[in-house]
């Protein structure tokens, strides 16, 4: 209420425009730029006022071809940049942990809104950067931060805001997806769809934050986090990347009915928040499946709504960029009405109904794909140990092959505990007529 | 900017709770009531105060078994619901533009914000109630006015703000599409599954509002004012209902790999805006083509966001409740933070850019439908009448079939023009080898 009272004693109501620092000119940075200057009539249509990019900050500012206005100041010191006195926002697309960090606490601390892309730092320590903001009275803006251009936090701040959500899935690595979907289309071999995305500038030179879910991880915690009211740490998500997933698993899901997707998963269970990040069986049912090369997409399901999809391009310069002037508009639209104390994107105390649990609590039917040395007896004995444990065996596998030596085949076992899934797993791999460790997979089928 | 002052000096700031009137407790009103109440708890957690039901306004209260608790004021007089001190804000969920209108102004000019789910009284005069709102410094929220609990609203007015809407298409009307894929899946007359639907109550005893196309008309007129920023008015739109869809249509759709649904359009075009309700055949490979049965959806191109797509349940007590609940929140924190001037749903001015132009420019692909008596020459005849406009002939399809004495067959054309269609299609309507006017259906396969 204290910022409601200045907006309206006249220090606010004589600002004819909101003027942004836009730090870090990347990707996100130079489509941010981009929409700023192309669509700027537009913008300022929608708000009644101009929406202008005053200070732009990049590490090597020369090395780019920027915008020759005498009213935007070009600077390389990102702390020019958020102390300069005309500036009301912050707009934080540096990514990382270091210096971002930094920018978004002096920005917080010198009583400019953030708006940031940022969602590893968000992961991380989002809750505290939400504390610092609601302490100095101004907005924090982070729809860029989840899913590029599907502005599934607006939807879940506001849009569906009354309901109470049960569970949501998220495709939300388009670099996975990517792979996953040239591995289903053309049997290409993980290790060559990898280097094919590298060469055309898909994944990066070191792919691990993509493949290995690190990145996916971030984008659910924060995700979760505001669909379910609780204080989700990535070290709280279960997460397994897609290095193991073989042009067989597909014709094997295919057989089945089902696809392979890098699946984020949260879900209220019986006994607390279950929360993953790994590659699953999709039935070929679920709208989930159908989202291929490198869309996003999350389907949510509410107690009351039921369920709700969202789609659209999870990365790009401009999809981001849209998510980032948005955010802007929103809070600049808050700083001229005076209200920055806005709904909250983290939850402050955990309240304990979505309190998340490891995910050996999870149940699922699974499929299991092994890969052995030839000889009799095999079947019987993997089934022994599914047996001894009480999971039930639903079908066994095999697709004729000449190109494998070693033989894959399949053992799909009904709905059952994770636990007693990696005990099995476990057990099974210390076979001698195993080539490598079993690849276990859930299988999802109720989206 | 006057608001927040006066939110500031006190009058608001010991409010302890935000008080609703529920006026008109259908379908909507119920499901809307059931998760004020269930869903208290979480909702008072989100908004850090409580948002209570403070009179229920029913015509026939003792028809329902409203709660029991004393704190809430029953009546069946309107006036006195919306006049009660207690009551900030006012859901109408009356509907139609009779007494739903009064309502909604005598609210406006009670200084109530108001929040409705009336998408024919928005679709003709919401632009005006808009302006009875900002002249009043209320809030007006429409979110569940349009496709039930997709929160399309709060995404174009925020989520994707930033970006220029270049088109939009949208399946609108859930007993059109229930009716569609029925007849799509059962091969059943489109009389006898309208017979069924209203046996089952997914449609209306009088159903034109719905299969003439007129309900998904008045949610068109809402999303396309929004996402182009213009005035449009219902008569902007060109309507066609799905009355003359019959089971043969989809068998040739299903041969050249499309679908059939009731499209709701606004695409900019080099020479305005044009909009659209109407069957189309739709690629089966668009995204649109996958929604079955009573789901609505909404597909948006942006100029720099590129394609998203919305998903979700279109009607239903408890999907449309979560939109009314979740805009009753967001107008209770405006009301509590002093900002009723937010986004406007509606333009003020047309700006020219998007000025709507007759369906006549339109220009694509069609599919043409003929029932006519067998004799020679037929094919001649029409082709004859085709080439006359320079129409080009794209294929000519006939699926043997016993079930009809006349013979339905089908000619698809290459991208023409509307007017063109037109007059051949008034041309050939005047052959005595017809039994009926032909059918014409654009093809939809840009999505």
């Amino acid at each position: 209420m204290k910022r409601a009272c200045r907006a309206s004693d006249g220090i606010m109501s004589f600002m004819q425009e909101v003027n942004v620092a836009l730090v870090g000119l990347g990707n996100v940075g130079t489509g941010t730029l981009r929409i700023l200057t192309e669509n700027a009539d537009q913008i300022a249509l929608k708000l009644g006022f101009r929406l202008r990019a005053r200070v732009l900050c990049s590490r090597n500012p020369s090395a780019k071809s920027l915008p020759a206005d005498g009213g935007i100041l070009v600077t390389s010191d990102w702390r020019e940049a958020v102390a300069h006195p005309d500036v009301h926002v912050v707009a934080e697309m540096v990514g990382g942990t270091g210096v971002a960090r930094e920018i978004v606490e002096a920005a917080i601390a010198g009583g400019k809104s953030v708006v940031t892309a940022n969602k590893e730092l968000l992961a991380q320590c989002g809750a505290e950067i939400w504390e610092r903001s609601i302490k100095a009275g101004v907005n924090l803006g982070i729809e860029a931060s989840v899913a590029g251009g599907i502005p599934i936090l607006a939807v879940l701040r506001e849009g569906i805001a009354g309901d109470k959500v049960v569970s949501l899935f998220g495709i939300l690595n388009g670099t996975c997806n990517y792979i996953l979907t040239e591995i289903e289309q053309h049997s290409t071999p993980f290790e060559a769809v990898l280097a094919e995305a590298q060469r055309l500038g898909y994944a990066e030179a070191d792919p691990s934050a993509d493949i290995d879910g690190y990145d996916a991880r971030s984008k659910l915690a924060i995700l979760a986090a505001l669909a379910f009211g609780e204080k989700i740490t990535p070290s709280d998500i279960y997460t397994e990347g897609i290095r193991r997933i073989t042009p067989v698993d597909f014709q094997y899901a295919h057989q089945m009915g089902y696809t392979i997707r890098l699946v984020c998963s949260a879900r209220q269970s019986a006994r607390g928040l279950l929360l993953s990040v790994r590659p699953a069986l999709l039935a070929q049912s679920t709208i989930l499946a159908s989202v291929r090369g490198s869309y996003n997409a999350v389907w949510v399901m509410g107690k009351y709504g039921q369920d709700t999809f969202y789609y659209g391009r999870g990365a790009g310069p401009l999809p981001t960029g849209v998510a980032v002037v948005s955010d802007l508009m929103r809070v600049a639209r808050e700083i001229r009405s005076g209200s920055p104390d806005r709904v909250s994107p983290f939850a402050h105390e955990r309240l304990g109904e979505y309190q998340p649990i490891p995910v050996t609590e999870h149940e699922a039917a699974y499929y299991l794909r092994f890969r052995v040395e030839d000889r009799p007896g095999i079947i019987a004995r993997l089934a022994a140990i599914l047996a001894a444990r009480g999971i039930s065996v639903d079908a066994v596998l095999q697709i004729p092959s000449e190109n494998w030596r070693d033989l894959p085949f399949v053992i799909t076992v009904q709905r059952t505990s994770e636990r007693a899934i990696r005990e099995a797993v476990s057990e099974m791999a210390t076979q001698d007529f195993l080539v490598e460790a079993p690849l276990a997979l859930p299988m999802e089928t109720g989206l």
